[in-house]
This record gives C-alpha cells, sequence and structure tokens, in this order.
C-alpha cells in the first residue's frame, strides 16, 4: 500500500442558508476530517491507500466507513465502536469576523483511539504513515496513539508525513507546540502552512523554518504559502513553485490536504520536486472550486489538464 | 404564574426521508423535550407558564430559548452556559422493529442543571410545579435538582404535577423505579401510562394501580390508555374517558405531553373532571395529527372545536 | 422600557430562485417591517423594548407575533382582528434596473390601526417613542394614527424618534413630503437617508440638510450616507462617522432599520456621539452580511467585537 | 370551439409540509381556479376550448396565462390590469375539522370582471359555455357578467352548462340560494352535488332534485355522488353510473370540475348517456389521484384505459 | 469469494413529487439495478461478493461504482468505456393503471458487454454465480455473455443461481420464453414468481411449476408469492415458507432482488431450508419498508432482529 | 406569422449544486434548445412566431411542447414520436477548465425529423426562416431537412435568418465548416460570432469576416462580440453597437439566441440598424441576468426599460 493514515472523521452538517444558525431550518450532510480527506485525495490520484480509526456503531458510522470506501479507499482496520458516538461538526457561513464551527466530537469514538489499537503490520505493509497535528489533540490517548504509530514506522523503514495542521480550537499553542514539535522530529517530510510555523517556531522568514525542520531530521519541507504556492526544500535542493489562481473560490476548506496529497503523490510516483510542488498547488487549488471537504479533488488526468501538463496517462 | 417547569429542551433534526440515517441527505430543525412541550401546549391553552434550564451559549441555546419565548412562555430563569453544548437528538425515520432517537446530550448544559440553579421564588409564585421522570434520569445533579424543585413547592403549597415519562434509554429499571417512586410520593397530580405504571409496579390493573398512587399520596391520578382515553381518580370519584378517534396519525411525539397539559388546564380553569379528561385526551389526539412535537397543539378555540364543545370563549 | 414603536410587520415570501416570478416554483416565508425590524435590533442590543399593530386573525398573524416575540420584545398590545388579513409582501430577485416587490397589503389588519387604538400609557413608560414614514402613507386612519402618538409623547416628555422611510411606491412625493415634514417637527431624533433628503427637501448638501431639521426642532439629526457611514449633529457637536466595509453584501433590506436602532442602541446607553454614530454603521452593516431583514442584526457582543471596540460586557 | 368558459383562477401555495401555517417555511406554487380546472380538462381530452378572465400586469397574472396556454386553451380574450392584483390562495394541510383556506382575492383583477367585459361573439361561436356559482359570488360586477353570458349564449343557441359550486366562504346561503336557482333556470346542463342540491332546495332526495332542475329547464341534470358515481337524467332516460374506486386518494381538488369536463366530453363526443357518466366519473376519480387542482386530469386514452375501455384512438 | 453477478446498473432519478413528469420539477438520483441490488444486499448480510458491468468513463459511471463499492462490494473488474453513456432511468410516481418507467439505457455501456468481456477467473474463484433474464434483454451481446458465464460457471463447479426477473418493456415474451427457458437449465438455483412463471410456462399451479424446474435441473427451487411468502423445494423437501405481514409498504422496487439475496445468504450460511427461506421473505419485506431500491436491506442482525431469531451474532 | 424556426429542444437538468455530478443529489428540471429560445424570446418582444420539431410521445415531449406553447408560440406542426425518446441535457457547474454537458440524444425524436416532415405553407406563410447550425449537426436527416426548409424559404420570398451556432461537441470542424458555409449562401440575415466565424473562416478581422458573408450573399451581416457589442452591416451601413454592461452575470447560456431574436426582432419591426443592434445587445445583455437559458429574455417594454428608450408601447 503506498499511504495509511488515521484520525478522526465526523459528519459534517452544512446550513442550507448563511447566517446564525438559529434561522438555519435545514442542514445536509457530508463527510469531514482532515486524514480522510488526504487519502480520497490520494486515491483519486491513483495511488493504494488505507485508512483507519473508531467510529460510533450507528448510521453515522456506517456512514463515514461507506463514504470513505466509496472512493477506494481500504477501510478493513476501522472499528464500530458500541456506546461511543460519532463526531459531528456544524458548520455556520456567517460572514464576518468569527464564521463559526459547533463540535460535538468530545468524547466520540474517535478520540479513544490509542496505542493498543494499532495494527502494526498495516503500517509496516505501507511506503507512507501521514499524519496531523489534529489527533494528539483529541485526547491524551489518541496522542500516545500517534506517537506510537510513527515509532513502528520509524522503525520498519516506512516514511512519515506530517501536516501540522494547528488547531487552537482543540487545544492552547503551548500544549500544541511541545507536542507538534515532538512529532515533527519524526517526520520525513513535513507540510507547515507558514503562519503554523510562526505561531509554532515563532519565526516568520521561510528559510529558517526550512531550516529548523530540516534540522529536526525532515528530509522534504513543505511550507505552504497559500495562493501564492508554496516553497519546497529536499537535501540541497530548495525552490518556490508558484500557485494556481483561482477565480471564484467556493470552499477553502479540504485545501489543505489536498495539497498534502499532491505532495505525497508526486514524491510517490517519483516526480520531481517542482513537479511535485506543481501536483500540491493544484490539487489545494482544485478543491476550492467545489463545496464540501473532498468533492473537488481532481482525478490525475483532471489535475493534469488543470495544471497545463496533461500527457498520455493510462486510467 | 399558573404553571412552571424545568428540564432539558433539546434540538430536533428530523430526516427529510425515511429510512436508515446513512442515506438521509438532509435533515430539518426544530424544537423538543418534555417540559417543554407541556408548558407551550399549556400557553396556547391560555394559561401563564413559565419553563426553566440551562442551555449552551451557541445558536442552538438561543434557537430553543426564541422559539419557546415565541410561544407566549416565562423564559426569563433560563441561563446560557458558556463551554457547555445544547443537546441534540437525530430522527430516524424507520418503519419496522427498532424506530432509532440517536442522541448527542451526554455532558449537556442542562445535565448540569444543579438544585443550586433554582430560582426558590420562582416556583412558590406558581400554582403548580410540573416535573417529569425524565430529568432525575440526566444526571446525578439533575436528580437532585428535581428532588430539591419538589420539597420547595410542597414546603410552599404549590401543587406538584409528575409524569413518570419512563426512558429506558437513559436509564435502566431498577434505578428508574426507585427514583421514579420516591418522586411519585411528592406528587399532587400523577398521570403515568399504563404500560409505564405496569414496568414501575408489576401492575397491571387499572385500579390498582390508582389504588397505589392515592395511597403514596397524589390526589388526582391519571392514567393514559393510548388512543382509548383515559382513566381518571379524584378523590372519591372515578371514571373512564374515552379518547377521540383519529384517521391518519402523522406524529405521536408529543402526544403525552398534550395529554398532561390538556389534564392540567382543565384542573386549573376548574372543570369537571370529567371534561378535563376530554381536555387531556383532545390535546393528546391533535398533537399525533401535525408533524413536529408541539406543532399540533391546539388553541383553546381550536381544542373545543375539536372536542364538540365550543362555546363562547374570548381569547 | 426603552423604546416602543408601531407600525405593519408582513409576512415575507422569498424566491428560491432568482428571476421573473412566474418561472420561480417556491418561496420561503421570514417577517418584514421596518419598525418591528428596529425593535427587534434594539432588543438583540439588549433594551428593553415593545411593538404594537393589528394583525389578522389567522395563521400570518400568529406568525408575525411569535416571531416578534421570540426576540424578547413585548408584544402585549397587539390585537388579532377577526375579518382582515395579514399583509404580504412577495420579493422578486431581478437583477436589472427594476428589482420588484409585490405587495399583498392593501386593507390589511394593520392599516386599520386607528388613533383610538393606542394605549396611552403604553408610550408614556417608554423612554422613546420611534415611528417611521411608512405608516402614515399607509390608510389616512394609519396616519391619525401615528400623529396622535407623537403628541402623546411629547405631551409625556417621552422622545420621538423618526426614520422618514420615504416609500414612493405607497404614496406620491407630494402627500408624502407634506406629512413627513409635518412629522419631522415632533421629532427629536431624526435620520433620514441623503437621498431621501433631497427628494423631501429639494437640498443635496448634508450641513442643510442638518440646518433644516436642527431648525425643526430636531436635537439630534443622523443623515445616512450608505456604506460610506453617517454625518451626525447633536446640538453644536457635529461629525462624520465612516461606515465599515463589507466584501459581500447579501441583502441590504432592514440595513437602514438596523442603523437607527443601533444610533438609539448608542444613545441609550449614553455613548458618545460618535460611538453612537459607529453602532449605527455597524448594525446596518451586519445587517447586509445575511439573507432576511432582521436576521443579521447583532447580538451586543456581537457588534462591539465587529467594530474593533469589544470589552467586558456582561450579558 | 367546443366550450368556453369564464372566472378567477389564482395562484395557488401550497405548504411543503402539513399541520398550522405559522410552522410551515416553504410553499410551492401553482394553478387554481374551478372554470379553467375544467377547460384544461376538456383541452387535455381533445376538445377544443377558450377560457377568459381579468388577471393582474403582474407576475402571477403571466404565470396564469401562461400555464392554461400550455395545456392548449385559447387565452386571447384574458386581459391584463394595471393596478389590480392577481388572486391568490393558501392552502393549509390540517387534518382535523378545520382544513383551512386562506384568500387574498379580495378585489382582485377577476373580480372586476363585468358584462362589459364580454366578447359577445367570443360566446357565440361556441357550442357550450360552461359557468360556475363562483363568479356571481365574488363581486356584484361578476354577478352581472354571470347573467349576462348566459344570456348572450341563450340568444344565440350557445348550449348552457352550469355547475353550481357552492363556496359559503365567499356567501351567505340566502344569496347563494338565490342567484344560483335564478342562473339554474338557464342551464341546459347543470351539474350538482347531492349535498349543495340539499342545501340549495332543502331537498335530499335524489330524484326530486333532478324533477326540481328538469322542471327550470335542464336537459341534462347530472349529480354527483362522490366516489359513489353519479345519477343522470336527460329528458325520459335517467340511469345511476358507479363511480371508479380509487386506493389512495391524495387531493379531491379539483374532482368535481373533472366531473365537470368528463361529462361535457362524452356529450360533445356524442356519446352514450351511460358512457358519458363514465368519462366524468373517471375524469373525476383520475384528478383525486395526483397532488394539485388540475395535474390529474387524463388524456383522453388514459381516460379510456383508466375506465376500461380503451380503443382505437388516434390523437 | 462467495458470490460474484453482474448486469447493468442504472442512475434512478426519482421525482420529488407523485403525478406526471411534465409536471415534476425537481429528482433525486440513487442507484439501481437488479443485479448490484442482490450483491449489495448479500454484503449487508456479511457475504464476501463481487459485481462487474462496464458503465461509461463519466460522472455517472463513477456515482454508480462508489456507490456500489461503498457498501462493500468488490467492483475491481468494472470498466469504464469512453464514449459510451451510463444507463439511466426515470420513475414516475403515478397511482393508477400504469405507473410509468422511463429508460434512457439503448445503447449503453453495460449493454456492450459481451462474452470477450468476462474474467474467467473471476467467475471460478466464486462459490455462486448469480444472473438475472434482464440481462440477455439488453442486446444479443449482453445474451452472449449471460451464456457465457453460466457456461464457465457450470464448467468450474460454480453454482448458478437465476432469477428469471421477466421484463416485457425490454422484449417480447416469445424471446424472453425462449431464453430464460434455455438458461434455467444451467441453474442450480431458481426463484421465479408465480406470476412470471405462468407467463413463462403457462402454468399457474406451484407445484407443477417446481416439477418443470426442477426436471430441467434445478437443484433448489424458490417460487416467490409476494407478501403470502415463498414455496421452496430442494431435492424431495419442500415445504411453504409465510411472509412477513408489513403495515406500511413504501416501495416494492427491490423487494424480489432482496428475496434473492436472503435466500443465498441462507444457502451459503448453511442454514435450513426453512430458515433460508425465512431469510429471503424477511429481506423482501425489509425492502418495501424504505424508499429506494436498496437503502432497505438489512444488516444480519436487523434481518434476525425482524425475523424474530436474533441470537449472538458477532459482526 | 413573422418567424418560424424548427430544431431540437431538450430536457435540461441542472443540478442544484456545483461540482462533480456524483456528489450532486438533485436535479431540476427545465427547457433548452437554441431554436425555442430565439422563438420565445420573439414572442416575448410581441412577434408572431411559430416553432416545429419532433418529441418523443412521453411526458419529456409533452412537458417542451406545453412550456413552449406557454409563451405563446405556435406548436402546431410539432409531432409526437411513439417509440422515439425526447433528448436530455445534463449540466454540472463545474468551475474549472472543463465544464461539462452530459447529452442524452442520440437517436431522439428530433434527430429524426427529415425533409419529408416540413409542412412547406408553414415555411411559406412566414416573414422569416430561422435556423441554426446545430441542427445539421444532429444527423444527415436533420441536415437534410434544414437544407430542404431553406430551399423552400428562398424559392418563396422568405428571408432565411441563420445563426451557426457551431457545436464541436456534436461533429469536427471540416464537416462543420463544410455545411455551414453551405447554409450561409442561402442566408439573407447571418449572425456569427467573431471566434466562430474565425474557427468557420480563419478570418480574424471583423471586416473581413462581414465581406466574406455579404459575398455570399447575405444581406445583413451581425458579428456577434460578446459583451463588447456586435458589429453590423446591412448593404452599404456598416456600425458598431456597444453593449451593455451587466454587474452579475449569472448564466450566459441563451445570450446568442437572445442576441439573434433581438436582432430579428428590430429589423421586422422596421427599426433603424443602429436600434436593431441595442435590442439585440439588450436582450443578450438580459438573458445573463437570470439562470435558465430563456427565462431572462424581456417583455418589450422591459428591454426598452433596459436599453434606456422607453416610450409610448401599448401591449
Amino acid at each position: 500500500m503506498d499511504v495509511v493514515s488515521f484520525g478522526e472523521s465526523m459528519v459534517v452538517l452544512s446550513p442550507e442558508s448563511s447566517g446564525p444558525l438559529r434561522y438555519v431550518n435545514r442542514f445536509s450532510k457530508s463527510l469531514g476530517g482532515a486524514e480522510s480527506n488526504l487519502i480520497i485525495a490520494l486515491a483519486r490520484l491513483g495511488l493504494s491507500v488505507g485508512w483507519f480509526s473508531k467510529v460510533g456503531d450507528d448510521e453515522f458510522g456506517r456512514y463515514i466507513v461507506n463514504s470513505i470506501r466509496a472512493e477506494g479507499v481500504d477501510v478493513s482496520r476501522v472499528t464500530f465502536e458500541k456506546d461511543l458516538s460519532t463526531g459531528l461538526l456544524f458548520k455556520e457561513n456567517y460572514q464576518h469576523a468569527n464564521p463559526n464551527v459547533y463540535y460535538y466530537r468530545k468524547n466520540s469514538a474517535a478520540s479513544t483511539f490509542g496505542a493498543e489499537d494499532i495494527d502494526e503490520e498495516y503500517i509496516k505493509q505501507a511506503k507512507v504513515l501521514h499524519i496531523t497535528g489534529i489527533t494528539p489533540a483529541l485526547s491524551p490517548k489518541a496522542s500516545e496513539a500517534v506517537f506510537a504509530a510513527v515509532k513502528i514506522a520509524k522503525a520498519n523503514g516506512v516514511l512519515v508525513s506530517f501536516d501540522p495542521n494547528l488547531r487552537l480550537k482543540l487545544w492552547n499553542i503551548k500544549e500544541a507546540r511541545q507536542q507538534i514539535l515532538e512529532l515533527a522530529r519524526y517526520a520525513d517530510i513535513i507540510m507547515p502552512g507558514i503562519d503554523e510555523a510562526e505561531l509554532l517556531l515563532g519565526i516568520k522568514d521561510i528559510d529558517k523554518v526550512a531550516d529548523y525542520f530540516s534540522s529536526q531530521g525532515s528530509t522534504i519541507v513543505a511550507i505552504k504559502l497559500g495562493p501564492k504556492g508554496c516553497y519546497l526544500r529536499h537535501q540541497s535542493e530548495e525552490l518556490f513553485v508558484p500557485g494556481y489562481s483561482v477565480a471564484n473560490v467556493i470552499d477553502t476548506v479540504g485545501a489543505g490536504d489536498g495539497f498534502a496529497a499532491g505532495l505525497l503523490a508526486g514524491i510517490l510516483r517519483n516526480e520531481s520536486l517542482e513537479r511535485s510542488g506543481k501536483y500540491a498547488n493544484g490539487v489545494g487549488a482544485m478543491a476550492t472550486l467545489v463545496p464540501g471537504d473532498s468533492e473537488g479533488y481532481p482525478y490525475l488526468e483532471q489535475l493534469l489538464e488543470f495544471i497545463g501538463e496533461k500527457q498520455g496517462i493510462e486510467r
């Protein structure tokens, strides 16, 4: 398997109209979760992938697993937990300073996923293990699971890919900094956003951010610069890859996960660093064109067309 | 004020189509909660009423409070709790043995309502305090609050009205039996369903059920017999009041709360026991004609028309 | 009570899609009415407020009253009129020169509200009576009611706040000018739009407009300048308060009423003239961010955050 | 032209959910009106037909005219009236004693249709003029128009078809009785419902009802007996035609108009009295299978299939 | 793998309201196809299954494949065909003699699936190959493919399960009879409906129908008797298994495929003939409780609960 | 009759949300087709018009014919074809390089319309026959029909109006060029887009494009320049007419057909060339303001108001 990942996926309930939720009459259901987003994006790009977690043994848990499996993702390691619920997330489209998200994920099934729930063999057989900084924020158990997983990967020559995904709604900056920087030491590939990096390191300078993560052991450092594109460093090679301009951004949720997927896809397909950066920028940009977290991720053919490099590809 | 009550109200998310929720794309939002249902029904019948509880300091909490206030209910004692969530309830319309309800109410704001949160003066100024057997099942704190409230009522000559509302999803029969029967001792008016009574007392016979609750101190015992109607006992008077047949039952949720409201309205308007029973049966039947928990409760005029006793009423 | 107001509220039927109404299949229901908009905005800002009018004794009348009461507004003086209908307003979203509104309000319950329907005591107990130039345009009876109300206010030391709200769909400029300027003589606070002022006075110059209304007796003159902000004059003090720029204006309906509410809230909270102007501009701007007339009005806390002056506020 | 008719058509706004309208969020738009219903049903059965009336010069008026024209009905005599509105009708699906309809049709364009608005030549060129007892109830002017129309018809050998359509919401029984019975004297074909007949004549007996209308000059008397079918009398011939049983009645509105259309279609196609009765019963029954007033009327081929007499028909 | 099957799956477009499609404004999308229905039902019952076919290389093809994969079905042998379209089916909910279905499946990708497209190894590795009488009706190529597939199965000891699924919309009875009876000779398990059997064989008697198919070589003959249940024969054993009564049938589409799945699941789990019949009747009945073709199929646990035989099952 | 036209109209199914169709749950139905668009636009501008074609003898065929007739278009020559289907078109709103349309129109009823299906008299009685370059692309039969029609027109002094409407999805440029340029020789009025002209002629220069078509015999050449406006040449007169700037373009489909309608309306009303160009630009611009192909076309009064030339017009 090319890539495996784990973390919490939730049912997303999106309002049918904008404004305060008290006046919204209807909500539609979709799928959310940083790790499953990335894995779905990779599946669409033709990689062989797996995702694992815990969900409630209920209709919402089944919905999550079915939706991820629909995309061609291996979900054979997911477990359904009796008496635990599946996490929910309500979105509120309120166009001013405070766009809100309402979580119903405390004590969810996924937050009880611990080190003992990991199937070591499943990680060992993969080329890459991808983790995010969201999982350690869910619970101490979940944090242990992440550290256990990266240790299994490192011990078995599986590359560790890490997206810090700093979420200050889930923990405070101090805790976040400590654990995320600790995890970064295990990362072969790390892809922080530049704002995230500043919050974590207190460094604004792109080069110095890259220096820091290189010094911690990451072979590939990809710094996300939003619509501007990204900075990439691989050993002595470094370059800036400009982003794709998009006229109508509809929904930026899932863009960062799409970026990470594009980068991993490039790397795993042995593309050049620049081309991998183009993949990353391209998937990220395309994700913003469609509502929903993962619905906008392209098939490889569509990605190549978008970035203007379509060529003979067999699917 | 005629009647005050307290307990948890929740946002109800109803599926737009029947079948397993994993295939349902949209949900609509409405209001639920046994105590607020009863209070709304009473307001519509022209009584002066108040409801109190805790809700999350969020859009769903505001929705609940606004919706109840819209009906003319005093909500001045409700508090908004930072960092606590407002309870949710997903309905699933699946027409076989196991119709499901999915709760997201664990550790909700309402479940933290304790004895210390009660405004004694608010209870004292009412003629009736209405409680249900749902609140003590929410948490030990909530249970203490119920007992504290009935003691305040008893100590101040406020009548206690009690609907056992046995919910085996929230606690087991043993715990339920102990607390509900304990609460029954404080009840001046008690209105168990006949099936509930059997589960609680192990008695099937209507007369004996009434004997039991009379012996515990209830002056008025109303035993709900579903569509058949009800049995009523007030001191030495006892009678059976036949129910109203309804061709198209659309939604039975809220019928029991409507029954209780009809009964209290009759009693507080000094109607005869029989007429109070007709009010109870009438509101209960009308509740089933409309989707939603409380939307079907009638105005007094509509109730009188439904039960065929319309007369000069000024509103 | 801080502020009372009266006038017609209507059921608004908004099309689910843009274009000529003959091709629109669905409409959604909401609440509209300049005076109830302002009163709702004030309630949300923490003031104690009341609204009165007549509505039909029908479901739409109940909807209007419930919706306004939901927001914490006193509606105890509203009456339900048998045999009179509740006004309707259909919106048409047609993006060229002629956006249309279709009224079904002729001979509505509200248009029959007359001087004899006013509860004098209700006006006397308020600090401010707010009126608009829409009510006198509804019918001669309604016009008499407005004049009667302002006279009661003036005779009892209640401040009169007046938003001209010139609606040339309801009457011609000649009639409008005569009555609005007559009403302006009673206004302690007046808040015309600059375009309105030009139509009424034939004056374009802001200073001269302010001079005119000052000369008529208004202590506070607030001239609305749209997104640019407002000009305020209070006795010898005068200043321009710049507006807040908003990226995505969704619906401007209700912005003017929000402005008026912000201004009154500032004044009644004894804020400085400038800060009152910021409140006014802020509520007006926030109203445009959300569809619906009143759904976008902020709570005080949200307003302060929006205008960048959040501070310790207890709710 | 085979048949012409005139009367008020309205925009029907139907709730998306059942229960009191104050809780209904959305409405869908469709077409209603007894005369246009009948004319549409006839068009679908292959007859050449025309309908005339006044509508507002607005989007709703255009909607009505377009919708009727869509069905192949001649609408060349309809006029669009500036400054008059098009009538509306809100339905409320409330399943108990009092299903409600809310009209917004007072002073509508159609209610101002008077005798002077009739195009005499248009009536003269038709075989049948169909009128209902709704039109005279709209206004004195409309009443005059109906009497003028039937006189034109009688003077020119055009058959008058009359459906009493007693609507006690629009006038009282005394007025209704006087005008309807007066109109009946002009009717060549009359099709009262048995309940209507009882209210108008105080007679319950079918034979005696038929005797009455025969004595007044009607050559064909068709008494509607609901799902049971109909009684028909043509000169000395009389017979009972049993109705078609329908498992799931969805919407009975429009069934009576469909019955009338079926009867006229049979007569105009020179079918036997019995077969005409089958057409009438068949169209009436099929109308109840589909929501909406006219959507369920069949094409001739579908009608024949429904009544089990399909045969070679070319369309 | 336990069972593999192949055949056409289509996008189903269901009207949001009943009545003739010309008046329907909206359609919702779901999945249809007899073979994929059965395979999904089997997956839900815990069997290991695969489905193959051709779909268009378009969004609708991807939708079909994703939806089937979501349920845990192996779709590795499905191919996406450039320049061929994916079949569509519009439903019309018109409650009288002629409920209609409108196909857009002529020359669809699936109809070009031929013998050369079969992966022999895929059939060989399965315990059961399930086919229906729909596929041979699609095109001569598709017919050849079915015969080729059953021959591969027979030659390799794979059981052939056959549901005749007579569809007279796709071919005439003469052609259908010839091919279906020919295919029946290859069937180890055959499950005709009693009406189907009569049309194919001209025999009404259940025993004689069973005799016929037994004589053609089927070891297990299951005759569907609708809500009444089924008749089963396995070698010398024969029995009648009564159906489950269902109060509210919502949608019978998919019930027959569910029956077949229940039967196969029983057989493959080595249940007794009677218990297999209960599974069949149970899945069939449960399918009717939910709108959509496959949404109502139960998980094994739910089936056992429905048929009243819940026992320790680990999922 | 002023103008007649013929060609394929289709049912358009538009997604309720943007993004890949596999994730879209609902579609709404509307009408599409270049020729019927133009004819509807002309009807709305007050001209007398007719449209003919073949549709399936099914609900979608009836929908198309009813929808076009609703607009006041003569549809008496349309035929309903048994066993042939009505064309469908699914739209996909995917905002990047490849916006997709999915056709289900192969072998549709309309594609079988041949020369023998033309009613010569119908063309002869018209002032103008309008054709597009879409019809010859549908099938060889359809192509023959177009050539037959223009020959009838030319032989009878009926003006031929031709919109090339190059659709490279339906045929390749070589075939298209040959037939379109051949048809151009018959055109009295031709209105190519400038991009189309370049593809067909290999010429970019506006003057030279006009020279070419003039040399082929067109008296009026109108070259569409998109939002910029148009270039018009009539014999020796030539001029550029600037377009109308539109803030919010919602849907450009139907703009070109609207342009053609505006031009023809100007010419047939004997307006000057410039004013005809304004009509053309105006209708084209207004079409973009409303979703749907034809819903945005204005009535004459609305057009005049839009282009700022309203004057006394009686309708």
